[in-house]
């Protein structure tokens, strides 16, 4: 059995598509030579980048450089927002100066109204979503809604509107829906003002995406590069999406049961665990002879994706491989893991509404 | 000789483009039932409206109004922004809550860098531009300039980029220059803001605009209609623009001869009047017979616009329609009553730089 063993490093590997990174021009983190030992990294969760050499250098250096991430306050949280806040904390904990954004202009501007349906109700998101910023860890001081910021922020997001022209722009998004416009000077103010002299003036920053932000991410290090402020190119590290609980799928918060939600209660946890896509065999007898499919199966996926104990996680890894865990104690595994980190962690987010109303509406 | 007198509000009749107002649905202003005596109605200078009957009620019945009336900062003011001042200043004396933006983030965003290098550059415009508003009589509290609002306007700025779409936008603008965009959002909350319940909640309000612009006053009512606020439908007064001094020019400030500037000296002033455009006859004896063309004459035009004197204006018109006044001779009545007028505003305008200076840059 033991020379089948794919370690979780090589088998997330495979799943990076190799031509997107050349053909962006991205970078691929080299397994021997990791920014640092986080299963983030270690396990590939964390794949590729742009320019982080420069934040390796700030870290190795202790020099200082920002961090800017933000979630769009337009629904629930799942498991998928969770990793934009391990990715956020683990930047934090190297040592950058960090700022998470819950976009609820945007989040109304460029959803259609029957998801968000008023302003009012993105800021009414937004106080949700932040009790769970809080919740997972992020200081209340590194949090802010895009419509309480200071006017140098909002006049800087009209201001780059000239740095930008109307057929870049259809290339990036597609179209010139005029709330998507809107939408997206605000998300290049958030992710460039820190640079203006008003905050920090020119610093290294860096940000967590997914690979189909990059079209976003190189608009703006374009606009970066043609304002008059000699703002450093902002640096982006990519990750590689966990898949949805059902095959062919991925998390949406329009389709419940693709994804578990911060919110989850105990049964909705168990329910949407014992029926995601499996990696095991037809059989217990099947499975003990052939062993299961990690790669594809959604209960390993998610240990592999938020339990923090490498060694751990190698061993499900290989005990469902080789077919000695099957599938069943498999999602056994999964579910107690998620209803602990679920149980504690709601109980967090009640304690921290009354905070969270206070970034979002002032009182 | 009398019978062949037009008055000046008749010759201004002659202006109006009946069918742009039909199009446009706009109505005129009927000669015996003007909303005030002022020379800017009476002599048809302003010339049509979109619903002020609602303002005029407002007028009637001491009901609380609001103007909000703006220029961009671009660039040096003529004689055709002290006619926008002019009606802000007759709104105002008619009860109107009134408050005048000078667009600098507009002005920088969509005009060329070879006109607006820079955002500080637009703001240095405007110090410049204030100090004449505020020497032509606008007190310092109802000037704002883009750069320097509260949260609010911006936000909302953002806010109802989501109610006007693409198409809707290319109908009017004819192209989609993220700019433009910008810009425009922020000529819709210059507009609408002041109805938000931040501001003085829904109420009736006014704006002088030339018809050229008519398309975005449409807009800004379209805008109003769709917001959740409740908000009246703006209403808008239609003035008739000064011509250029040259025939078949307009009034532009990147031609120089074809204004006169409110920073223009006496020799330039004198220079420009001389060789603009006459509706003198080709010898002085032809202009005693067959008598001057005052409707073709640019001093007479500067005089028909900016003296306030109706009287005397009708006199002038008498004469020189007659043949009884030379053309040299208006020309020396203009050339009078502007440097007499200018050398006044331009004293004035050096006293008001200072508070200029603190409405832009606070300080």
């Amino acid at each position: 059995m033991k020379k089948e063993f794919i370690d979780p490093w090589g088998s997330r590997e495979l799943k990076i598509d190799q031509k997107l990174i050349k053909e962006f021009g991205l970078k691929k983190f080299e397994k021997n030579s990791l920014p640092s030992n986080h299963y983030l990294f270690e396990r590939g969760i964390i794949l590729a980048h742009r320019d982080f050499e420069i934040i390796n250098n700030c870290i190795k250096n202790k020099k200082s450089f920002i961090q800017l991430t933000g979630i769009a306050s337009s629904g629930q949280l799942h498991l998928g927002h969770k990793l934009d806040v391990d990715i956020y904390l683990l930047l934090r904990k190297l040592g950058a100066k960090s700022f998470f954004v819950v976009s609820d202009i945007d989040a109304y501007v460029s959803r259609p109204d029957s998801k968000v349906p008023s302003l009012q109700k993105a800021k009414e998101y937004a106080v949700e979503i932040i009790a769970h910023l809080l919740a997972l860890g992020i200081p209340k001081e590194e949090i802010y809604v895009q419509s309480r910021k200071e006017q140098r922020y909002y006049e800087f997001a009209f201001e780059l509107s000239k740095k930008i022209t109307e057929n870049e722009f259809k290339a990036i998004y597609g179209h010139l829906n005029l709330g998507k416009v809107a939408a997206n000077l605000l998300q290049y103010s958030d992710i460039l003002h820190l640079q203006l002299k008003e905050y920090f003036g020119p610093t290294p920053t860096v940000t967590g995406i997914g690979f189909e932000q990059d079209p976003h991410a190189r608009a703006c290090r374009d606009l970066a590069r043609r304002l008059p402020y000699n703002f450093k190119l902002p640096s982006f590290i990519y990750f590689s999406h966990q898949a949805g609980l059902q095959e062919g799928k991925k998390m949406s918060s329009s389709e419940p049961d693709t994804a578990i939600f911060l919110n989850d209660s105990v049964p909705e946890v168990k329910r949407k665990i014992n029926k995601a896509f499996s990696g095991g065999r037809d059989s217990a007898e099947e499975h003990k002879k052939l062993g299961g499919v990690p790669e594809k199966d959604r209960a390993f996926e998610i240990l592999f994706y938020h339990h923090p104990n490498s060694k751990f996680v190698n061993k499900i890894y290989e005990n469902y491989k080789s077919g000695r865990l099957l599938s069943g104690e498999l999602k056994k595994i999964c579910i107690d893991f998620l209803v602990d980190f679920l149980t504690k962690h709601q109980e967090k987010v009640k304690q921290n509404v009354k905070i969270a109303n206070k970034i979002v509406f002032g009182k």
